[in-house]
């Protein structure tokens, strides 16, 4: 059985994992990423990480999913502003510090390659995993392998515009999808709402639970608000423009959701999936369509799917 | 020095080509496709074709390029509307008259596939061919390899929303590329144009060339005509949007435009570049940004593609 070292590192924590040949964690651990200490300090952290998982265990190769752009070729972190990583060469760092050459992944690419390999979409032939969190995070796999795109960034489906000229986006574009799917997105739709209808059931559920979050909607819509249902479903509306491009795009076996708003589960897929097969292209004439799921690994997914980048 | 065959079914004509491995054509030939008689008079045209093709040579394998949605794996065209062909086992058909299996792929991939191989696009690492002609079709080329998708469609670029709830689309959704970058939408926003400014040159060129076509808002702008000039304005920045999100979905090494709008060459690929690259997403970030080209093989791309998809 080969062995697989993954590290998610994130803005707040680094995490890592020992992963076998089938992706199973056989032991893992975590540490503050104090991003603030500087490059070197967040380097050494990761590195002690790798040597302690290695640890008695012959370590057939090591993997890192990375906030932002990476160029895995390269081996260079070029953006990841979350930790102030701007064009670093931490592969030669890591391997100074290691021995080992580690591969490097954006992160929510690390995840969907995970969630085929043992999580929501294990087995499928082409999968896409869309993440609805403070932003829209995208990764495709095609036949096993993730798509990582020629320019050193990742398969950016957040933003892919689908209203031109629309709401403006953190990335300088206008009308992104992440602007319109987030958990961000759908707090802005709500607090709208809730001002223009102060007999909505919404206020009271805010008050209730200490602020308007991603559940506010659906706790409301479930408690027969009508402006709750409203909003639920026009979020629902964008939600589908989105991933019908991404299903005309693609034509992939899975889609799969994960983040904060992909908890509501079945509240959110059956309208979601009612909108989207209505928009397939040539849905009419085939009887295969993209199932659509929600992710299952949750914060594992980032390790494992770092570690099983390096294997492959 | 392998051979193959690639046949191009098109509504017209049926074409197709002796190829050899390089992807250079050694001989060629055309027929009309007189859907009209039926498939089996279409299917026996095709096995013909083929037969002559092969006269005294070693035949590696063949690819039939197809018009709408194909199921390679089945062997099978799903839906072919300008042919009429509505699953349909052509794989079967042409094995009882000629002896050899085709390989089934949708014909906008085909002609994808040929500018990487030997056209615009010739060994490039990844590529997305964009066609710009009465629809908005869409090709892509990973590592060599067509993207064709699980559900047995292709890549639809153009029906990717880029406005929601906007423009109606022959596909049944609204606001789809299609409706905004196809040289058909560019005819009706020219013909919207004509209509609220009588003193636009437009009306004189259209008078003089018999007509409306793609080209007439492109002849205007040339001459110094304002509402020309706002009209490719309008139409290239709807074009860098689709373009834009292609990137930031693929980030391809190369995207090569075909069809009629395309023959404006530096035209229209001038402005489109400036405005796309703005709205790569992380472009300050890199160097790399995806080239934008126009195609080189015409009408043979299909062709080609077909005969170089058998070898794949």
């Amino acid at each position: 059985m080969k062995h697989y070292i993954g590290i998610d590192l994130g803005g707040t924590n680094i995490k890592g994992a020992l992963v076998n040949e089938n992706g199973e964690i056989i032991k893992q651990n975590t540490c503050p990423t104090y991003a603030e200490q500087g490059v070197e300090a967040v380097t050494e952290n990761i590195a002690n990480m790798i040597r302690n998982l290695a640890e008695g265990v012959t370590i057939d190769g090591v993997g890192m999913g990375c906030p932002g752009t990476v160029d895995d070729k390269a081996g260079t972190v070029v953006y990841a502003c979350n930790i102030g990583w701007v064009d670093y060469d931490v592969r030669t760092a890591l391997k100074e510090l290691t021995g080992y050459d580690v591969c490097l992944v954006n992160d929510a690419n690390a995840a969907a390659l995970a969630e085929v390999v043992v999580g929501a979409v294990k087995g499928a032939e082409s999968a896409v995993v869309v993440t609805l969190g403070t932003g829209v995070g995208g990764g495709v796999v095609i036949d096993g392998k993730l798509l990582t795109g020629y320019t050193g960034a990742a398969s950016e489906l957040g933003h892919m515009v689908i209203i031109a000229d629309g709401e403006e986006c953190a990335c300088g574009r206008r009308g992104c999808f992440e602007a319109y799917a987030s958990a961000t997105a759908l707090i802005r739709m709500t607090h709208e709402a809730m001002e223009k209808h102060p007999e909505s059931a919404m206020h009271q559920i805010a008050a209730e639970l200490g602020g308007v979050d991603g559940r506010t909607t659906f706790t409301a819509q479930q408690m027969g608000d009508a402006v709750g249902d409203e909003v639920v479903k026009t979020y629902v509306h964008y939600l589908s423009i989105g991933i019908a491009n991404i299903v005309n795009i693609f034509f992939p076996e899975v889609i799969a959701l994960s983040g904060g708003v992909a908890n509501q589960g079945e509240n959110l897929l059956v309208p979601l999936r009612a909108e989207v097969q209505q928009q397939e292209y040539g849905a009419a004439y085939t009887a295969k369509h993209p199932r659509i799921v929600c992710c299952t690994l949750g914060n594992t997914a980032g390790m494992i799917g770092a570690a099983m980048f390096a294997k492959e």
